[in-house]
Order: C-alpha cells, then structure tokens, then sequence
C-alpha cells in the first residue's frame, strides 16, 4: 500500500495565502515535510481555483516540481485547471480525477489519453450522488470502466476511489464497510488487478479530538490494507497514522517478516 | 467483538508464586484489575499443573469466582486439571480447549456436553502441528465439528480458536493472513455462523519493543474484527491496543456511529 500525502490542499489558509501571493515557498516548504515522511506522492489539491484555473494550477505545479520529483495527484474538479496542471506536468501524473459526471466524462477523461497519465474515477453517479450499497458501486465502476475504454484509456491507467465517507454520516460507518467490500471485490468482479484508492482523512470529518480521528484512522486503514487498497491518501505528518497505515501494508501483503521492518 | 483478558496466566511469576502459597490475593488483584477494564470474560490459564492438577485448578477457580461473575474460559491441556476446574465452576465457562489430539477428544470434549459448556476448539493437527495454509485448517474444522457431533455437543456450543501465529515464525506472516482468512469464510463454509476466537498476544512474540508490538496488534487486531472475530484474547491491561480493539469492533459490525463511542 503505497501512502500519498494529502497535506498540500488550497482550504489551508498558508496554502490559500501562498497562491494569492503567489509565494511558493509555504508550498515548498509543506512538500519538503511530506517527502521527508516518506511520501510516496504528493496530491496537489488546488480546488477549483475560478477565474484564475490555468495560472493558478501553474503556480502549484511550478512550485512543487521544483523542489520534488516524486509522482502529482492532480487535484482539482475543474477541466480547465486540470489541463492546465497535465500540461505544466514534468513529474509522473496521476489525473484525480474524473466521475460519470458529463463535464468530467467529456472534459478530464480525455486527459488520460492524451498525455498517457493514470487517472482516478470515482464511485459516483452523474449528479455526484454518492451510491448506498456495494451492488451500486459496482454498477458504477463498471459504468466508469466502459467509460474509459471508449475514451481510448487503457483499463491498467484507471485508478477506482470508492469515495470514503464521514463516519459522521447518518449511515457512514454501513457505507464505509461497504467500500472496504468493494475494494476487496472489485479486482474479481472487473476480472483484472484494478488498483483502488481512498482518501482516509474524510472518516474522521468532525471528529471531537485528534485523539479519537487517529485510533479510528488507524483501524480503518488496516481494514483497507487488509481488503487490498492500493494507495491510501493521508495525513502524512501524522507519524503515528503513517506507522499504522505502513505496518498494515506490511501485514496485508508481504511474504516476509522481521522486526526490523516495523521498528 | 468481545474483548477476554489474557493476563491471567500461570506464567506470570506473581501468579505462580500465588498458586504455590495458595495466596488467592495477587490473582485476584489481577482479575479486579482485569474487570475494571471492561474484560468481557477472563481466561484462567493455569497450564498444566502436574500432579497438582485438581487442587491448583480449585485454588484458581475459587480464587477467580470470589472476585467476579464474568465469564471464564478454563484454560489448560491437562484433561484432569479441566475436569476439576468445570467441576469448580459456578460463572459461566467456556472450556479452552479440545484439538484432535486423542487425548482431548477423549477426554476434554466429553465435558462440554456433560456440563452444556461452550467449548473451543483448536485448528490443529492431532499432533499438534499447525496447518499451512486455509485449505487444511478448514479440513480440520470440519473434522472439529464432526468430533463435536458425534461426542453430542451442539454445533452452536463451538468455538473455532484458528491459532494466530507468532509473526517471528518463518512464514507467520502468510500464517497470519491465513488466519484472517479462515475467520472470514469459516462460516460460509460451515453453513453456520459459527463463532471464532483469536489470541492476539501469540503475534508479537519477540517483538523488541512495546511499541512495535502495540502496533502490529493494533493493525492486526483491526483485520480480524473486520473479517468477523467474535472473541479477541487479549492484554486487556493495555490501554491502547483496547481501545483499538474496540473501536475495530465498532467500525466491524455498528449500523450507527456516534463520536462519543469512541472518546
């Protein structure tokens, strides 16, 4: 299970105040952090950044290509930025991404052809609804999938994000075991190893205290790695999290062990 | 999942300087202490007690049932030692265990219907090899449940006990995993949703620290409430692995989630 940072998003206010003043440095300075805890990439949550989408996403990608190589999420729902951003593109790309939604199908979609990038899809209906149970996630992804293959994106490039729900949610804690179903049953159903994805941070939504998130982050991401998740986004900086989330990797699929690993 | 506090053993020095003074005070310090944690049940591991086998299990039964009404599981291999401590009982009891070693079928599983007694039973060989993968700990389990019906113990007094391998052993990773996936699917296969138990502590055997132990039970403890565990052995006096483990039980089987569960 590879871990992806997901500290660098716009809604911080050093973030927000480092794009108005077009100051990399509070950028850089958050992507440093993030790789010296071992991220494996960085997503580069931009928003959707208005009138100002194409400058705006080359000022983030600017700023943290020049202090990483490590592989971009590209963050944004908004088809313009998103080009923007493909295009300003130097390190490896993953498009995060697109849904059933028209503009995204015909807008973001294409992307992933044109310039051979991954691309995330996300288990939701056209009007971004979010389905209720497994059987209509799997309806969706399926729908996602003949979706890509008539945009000429090669099935391998799709990365599936059952979308994690707050557990604050009326029924979250039913619809995040549903996604931890369809995460384990997904590459079956499909009939190929199809790489899924999920945000962690989302559970936690208004959690009372960091306490409380952690240990409930800290169980549910074994339960991911557990039902094979492939990449888990994450609070990176949280030292105690990325140790749960690396041991449960470690856990879910290595043939091997020794203490050494997780000491 | 319910959590059964394993601290209760005779390999404790304190526990065994007490059975060989008689002394009923240290363990029953321990069992309050056991209680005030919230253990569901407590697992009297008196080991084999040699020629004392019938007065050491008295001393601890009556020790143990003078301090509480919880549930015990009367923990040893010695046929006569589990004898005297069904004979001592007056809790509720869950005899642990019978395997297909001949000696236990003969003589241990025979109790659990004369005494209407839950009873686990271990996925091992009747040499007490462990199996290597799922396939043959399931040919065990049904050769489990047959010795159950033909000694007249009802099916639903059964309790599976899959053995959690030390991660230390050459392949205790991939055991582990095998364990997680017996539990899983155990009760599809048998047609019945026959309860499972997994002590926790045999993992981190030789672990170098505490904290690296913690976090393997941690993630670990998570796995298996989410592929369906019913009864965690566990240091029920370590605060954070219980709270792990109760929140993975949580996020495993609650329909409503509220944050005040968790804090």
């Amino acid at each position: 299970m590879k871990l992806i940072a997901d500290n660098l998003r716009v809604t911080r206010p050093e973030i927000r105040r480092a794009l108005q003043r077009l100051d990399p440095e509070p950028v850089q300075d958050l992507v440093k952090a993030c790789k010296a805890r071992g991220a494996w990439a960085i997503d580069v949550n931009t928003g959707p950044l208005g009138k100002q989408a194409a400058p705006g996403m080359r000022f983030f990608m600017d700023a943290v290509q020049a202090v990483t190589d490590l592989p971009l999420l590209i963050d944004t729902a908004n088809p313009d930025a998103m080009a923007a951003g493909v295009k300003a593109a130097r390190n490896p790309i993953i498009i995060n991404g697109f849904s059933l939604e028209p503009r995204k199908l015909a807008q973001i979609l294409p992307l992933a052809r044109e310039h051979d990038a991954a691309i995330v899809g996300f288990l939701l209906y056209p009007d971004s609804r979010v389905p209720t149970d497994a059987a209509q996630r799997f309806e969706v992804a399926l729908e996602l999938m003949e979706a890509a293959e008539a945009a000429g994106v090669a099935k391998e490039r799709m990365i599936i994000d059952p979308v994690i729900p707050p557990l604050a949610w009326a029924d979250g804690i039913v619809q995040a075991r549903e996604v931890v179903k369809v995460i384990r049953t997904l590459p079956d159903l499909l009939g190929f190893p199809v790489r899924t994805i999920g945000g962690i941070s989302n559970l936690g939504t208004n959690a009372p205290d960091r306490a409380a998130r952690l240990v409930i982050e800290q169980s549910f991401v074994a339960m991911l790695a557990a039902a094979g998740l492939d990449y888990a986004l994450l609070d990176i900086l949280n030292p105690d999290l990325v140790r749960a989330a690396r041991v449960s990797g470690i856990l879910a699929k290595e043939n091997l062990f020794s203490w050494g690993m997780v000491s």
